[in-house]
């Protein structure tokens, strides 16, 4: 078992991070060939899932998130904190933070269009970003 | 390889219940220093993932899933079998049952803000839930 | 360690496939007893959960996915490429790629009315789909 943290900046609410060549990277080196990568993000205002990293989907996404917990809509948790990111933490929740992916001769099993992301859901302007990879498997 | 069981009493649908200190409980009594501990649930109309546990975020989590699957709206399932609760099947499997959290040193690498939660969505005043928690890493 | 490859075809958009059986054929080849089975499904417009495979249910789940992420909306993944499977991505990315599912005696620790699916999200008619089963633990 091979554990490593990637430390991603990011700059703003929505930002979607492409992480796939770094975990390609944490792989690689770990000379596991056969097992599962798991990817987990430290944080309650951040998510992790796959998705085509193409503009045009990107911003769909976005756009759905902003349908199921809205901008404008009165969160409780921003009436008690003022915090402004009541929406974050409720998008965070819905996504998840871990995903797993298998592993074969040493590549990542992901489809062609299939890459792994991180998604920014904070409000704040910058954020330094967590993101911990776990390798388990065979050397062979 | 270390796996035990939790059992948890809900009282009613929308129950967010905070499993970071058993599951942390389970790691310690693992002995596993560095690795991984998977979440998992059992059962259609219950959920697991990570949330800030703060009053106001929980209450902002139970409406947005009230949007994505309203309580009035006319459910197929509700139709066929009077269960009440195809809200509640809709919205299990939109979360999830399972999360997957890397362990250093013997300690659950979650950020400080965000717990380990169960979320209730079943609509029967109480439920008895099994949460089965797997640690897998090396003992050192 | 052992991994196997399914190969799912489907029929068209909103197709539910049950796996259950399928996953528990390849745990049971893996002769493991305790441990973890890892459901990845290759591609980025399809995903997997568990959910009672129960008719109603399943076209509640399609009724709340078209909420999330409607039909007529006007998606910019669309605009741009044409593909016209938008919202295919952004659901498959809410929903997710991978689940885990712990293993006790060599069998699924689901729920009674919990199965193992496969959400075949993509607009066109026909899709070959890859499903790759991780099984990790101990034969004992």
């Amino acid at each position: 078992m091979y554990q490593r943290e990637l430390t991603i900046e990011t700059h703003g609410e929505g930002e979607i991070v492409d992480l796939s060549a770094a975990v390609q990277d944490i792989v690689t080196a770990s000379k596991i060939r056969t097992g599962l990568v798991t990817v987990f993000v430290k944080g309650s205002t951040v998510a992790v899932t796959t998705i085509e990293y193409e503009t045009g989907v990107l911003s769909d996404l976005r756009r759905a998130l902003d349908v199921m917990a809205p901008k404008d809509a009165a969160y409780e948790h921003d009436a008690a904190w003022g915090d402004g990111n009541g929406r974050s933490h409720v998008r965070a929740a819905l996504i998840g933070p871990s995903i797993t992916i298998p592993l074969q001769e040493g590549k990542l099993l992901t489809g062609t269009w299939q890459q792994i992301v991180m998604v920014e859901l904070d409000v704040r302007p910058r954020r330094t970003r967590s993101v911990v990879c776990t390798v388990n498997g065979m050397k062979e």
